[in-house]
């Protein structure tokens, strides 16, 4: 599981200099931020109705697509912005302390 | 970077059991999905907030907050309904090619 | 003012039956719930992110505009289920007080 | 229903020089607009929630008493910019030719 957003990271940085018609990001880029914001939050509403729906349902298969829009334009928010989802990851990992060593103290920490 | 959400949501599950008092992760199972579901909300709107401030400001530490705080609670999302982060980047590698040995084919690809 | 929710609730009733092609309202109607509740979710984020921007330019063109999306959308969510916007305009009067008798009192209360 | 929104803009705008502490209107002028348009996402959320519900339940009471929420924050909004409601129903009537004479007309149409 580990890298994969660090990839898409470098898929996303790469694809910054590209012509807005080459591929998806690259349309999204061109037209700007507040399009980018407006797709996370269509996403984020999209993943909560696929979660209600899910809770009755009992097939997630669209809870986890609908995610993985939302994660994805979210990193696409973060690079347009010039930001790194490490960054994002280093604030949780700090919240939760789960450095490598901490991970035991972590699960008895009751602060979150 | 690599095993943070793997990690965290090992600290998710494990307060799947714990009374509502014990930690902040702990109240939001005992109040409902319905709950969880408004902060998932609530976070992707201060995301959007903090990235227009921060394209005029420069400024993108409350972003950085804000992005922690709604991938936070979208997994938390995951883990009430049974699901693990796992999935969600399998999907996004399967958008993007990006198992390992895919990495470099990502880079060249347009479909999205 | 006055009447234009009342009649514009008229519209959206008397397009129930229509089939799909004949307006947006039968094309949403017939797309259902979710693909309705999606609208109201985005328009809501176009809305804060017109705020943002009339908020920077002065320019307030765009903010009435999505403004009028949002709520037009959500009149087609209360159509959609059977509701009428006079419930919710009721459930105001109740908080404010502002039947016409009571428009005075309501400037001098401070619960809301 | 008439003169509803009317007579809440004029609470609304008479909130406007009131110390924070006097009302809720009057705290959220204070805490500023990104506060306003966090409760705007909120209440947006809140009411798509409650919509699926209803839809299970058949019941629309919390329907009604989010979807007023959402109306109540965009309108704080709205006066937070300095904009009356006046204008976005102008612009809905615009849109459907709601206008007391275009009324017939309006329900024949097929653009909306």
């Amino acid at each position: 599981m580990s890298d994969t957003l660090d990839r898409l990271a470098e898929v996303l940085e790469a694809r910054k200099g590209a012509a807005a018609e080459t591929s998806y990001v690259a349309s999204l880029y061109h037209k700007g931020l507040n399009k980018i914001l407006e797709k996370v939050g269509e996403e984020s509403v999209e993943t909560i109705l696929a979660a209600k729906d899910a809770a009755v349902s009992g097939d997630s298969s669209d809870l986890i697509y609908e995610t993985a829009d939302l994660w994805f334009h979210s990193m696409v928010m973060l690079a347009a912005l010039g930001q790194h989802p490490r960054s994002v990851l280093a604030e949780l990992e700090r919240r939760f302390g789960l450095s490598g060593h901490a991970e035991k103290a972590a699960r008895g920490q009751s602060d979150q």
